[in-house]
């Protein structure tokens, strides 16, 4: 495998569809979100992407099977639109592999219509806040005031967005597709299924959509378990990789 | 070279191969074992890997004569299925090597006709114990069943398994292919013929066939021996060449 | 994404262009004086480069929008030769990555009829002068005398030119083309509008143009303060980014 | 620039060519005796290798002109062999880079007839020594003889030959190609005239052609003079280019 490859499960037809993006990153925001929609709407799992740049390895499973570590698209039926989720367990390591996962999400995005993309993510600021401000940073002008009368605050966040969120867009955009990033103001430093929370508010009322948010928190607190028993469990296994003492001479550099 | 090649000493015809992977690893579990199989059941090689991703160097032998680091494949003739073993000197480096050289691999196995794949490893575990259980992960649940019964623990090891032993299954599942990982239970700071033991044990029963145990500890202890004296020599080439004054000269950065 | 990508805003027909490059680099030397130069002499946008080799994120903008790392090409018309001036936000990271784009960029220029090549850039001296010198080194014999009488000194810069400002230049000759890198004597250790001045001034004796300076440190000022701003926010977000503690979790090494 | 490329200087036809390479390694043995080659036997130079896996920079000259990072091949006549002498500036980088330049460089052997390949290089010991040993690893066992009888000593030197010398040999011989590596024994924390020394009086004895000797350490002592030199100001642009504070921003990661 030299490159991504998107396998299709199945060949839906899609009403202009939205591309909805939320994969791990800050405060895992973006994630949370984008995985609520997906099990709130009952979404239909539509493709997957496999690719070399994720981490050579697989996950073990409590029911004795394995699986690869990949992206999955989930298609949500909307009345004007539809809704294609993407959601992922990792992001890809570096610059260029992030481009080119980019671009093979894009490419499949555009077969099926797609034309306008919302990335989801988490805006860092280092310290608790009272508050439940939503970021956004548009690729168009006619895009802003669109969403912030719904309560998007565009033009305050400043730096830069890392990974996928900003890179679909940015790349999208090259290829006539528009978009905002919706960012949720979290402090960074834990998993802030609060901020998912105004992220998927503030989206829903754009998209005109009813999410029912009462188990997102209880997900948010259930998944951060899985992931830290299955991440200790991984490192385990590193560990042991490391240690072994062939291993220095089998991977001989 | 730009991608890793498999060149094909011998065009051999395969019934039914069943691919048996046992490469460098944890607790140099798979390789022992692997490499167990071949001898005693006296393996052709009949395909050889070069890969671009494989450490830039080649090994001076005792004869005078060098070699190139690689992987190999040998065919066992079986009753209904032949057994395809690979076995090598190393594992690739980086996560997009490894999903390429398993690519190839795969490439390989399957234009013989394989349609099953056992992957060989170990499970570190951190600690010494006394008991010798083989773990399994499967692609597909209707295997589960099948080699429980020869005891293999399916669902209670977790975590990742890191590297083709985990790539080999996981990929060859998207092209079709079945398969299972047996780990054998190890400590994962040392060389463990006794893990090597359990899970050749345990193949041979899944395999219905015979494998002299006797001369395993006896080669792991030879191939430990042998391996650390080849890698104190390398380790002396390596230093000289960082250490050459000319060294950072003639390496700008 | 897989290669940078070039995308002509304007499909100009151009007089014998010569290109000259300015990117980020010693003293922020080059970038100064290429950005100097399409302000006071009004260029027009004709082209972009995206490259999967840049760092894989946005800009968040004050107005609301995002926008991606790239380089950009403007065309100044001129009496005998137009100006295809480079400049950029980033240089490519790793040594197959320079090589990669600078070959695109050649392709481009190459295309619009460019046979004559000048990269800007700092000689870092590592303390303090009153001078003013500029330094400078060539792809052919006979531009020397051309460029020694408008006081460029050959011959006594030494060690590399780091970067784009050097392989434009030796790449460019294999491809035939000539040109010559101007470097500004510097610290090296802060960004120097003086420097930049001096590069200008030999500059546009060379191509017998007038540039006003007046605004030069001016914008030298306002820039460096808004990129330690950028910085500082981008700092923010990839630390929240590195903190938040579910992402060891998804990023899986 | 995405793959190395060659360029014919001169499409001279050749008369059983024997590749002999000699670049940057273990106490800078083998590039001592290589050029010292085609010094002494007045090579001409028929072509020459471009790498992106070379450093992204370009040297300057005293004469006021820049140079990239190149391998060259130089030709010289023989008797019953042409010799074709591969040196160079540096070797590339990484593992794939190695693998993929060496392709390139048999490529270019293969074509023009070279069947046979002598690769120089220093062996490390970590000592001072008084001998003069050459260490031989053969790519076929009937080479073995040929050689040893001028001095050669096979199968006592161990482990790993790192690089273009041992790649070249490697691959070489799965494309029918054959050869030896000689290796000087040397220090291996210094540049070592001596052993390039000894390398030369066999491999003459080998070729059965003459190689004045005399020169040959007064041009180590300048080649060393001169690369440290280059080296130093080279360092300081590298320092100079870090320290810049806009660095930080421009190479934004």
């Amino acid at each position: 495998m030299l490159e991504s490859i998107i396998i299709e499960k199945e060949k839906a037809r899609m009403r202009s569809p939205i591309l909805i993006e939320g994969l791990p990153g800050i405060g895992m925001v973006g994630k949370l979100a984008a995985d609520h929609i997906v099990k709130e709407l009952k979404g239909t799992m539509v493709a997957q992407l496999y690719s070399p740049h994720f981490p050579h390895q697989v996950l073990m499973q409590k029911n004795g099977l394995m699986k690869m570590l990949k992206y999955k698209f989930y298609l949500i039926r909307g009345k004007k639109n539809d809704l294609l989720v993407l959601v992922g367990d990792v992001q890809a390591m570096t610059s260029e592999a992030q481009y080119e996962v980019a671009g093979k999400v894009l490419d499949y995005a555009q077969r099926k219509g797609c034309k306008l993309i919302f990335t989801l993510g988490g805006y860092g600021i280092g310290k608790t806040i009272g508050g439940s401000r939503v970021f956004g940073s548009a690729t168009d002008k006619e895009l802003i005031p669109l969403y912030s009368k719904h309560g998007v605050i565009f033009g305050e966040s400043r730096g830069s967005i890392i990974g996928a969120a900003g890179l679909l867009l940015g790349m999208g955009r090259i290829r006539g597709m528009k978009g905002v990033c919706l960012m949720g103001e979290t402090h960074g430093a834990y998993v802030d299924a609060k901020a998912a929370e105004e992220v998927l508010k503030v989206l829903s009322k754009i998209l005109g959509i009813k999410i029912n948010l009462e188990k997102l928190s209880e997900r948010a607190r259930d998944g951060e378990r899985f992931m830290k028993k299955m991440e200790k469990e991984a490192e385990k296994q590193r560990e042991a990789l490391t240690k072994t003492k062939g291993e220095t001479l089998s991977y001989i550099r």
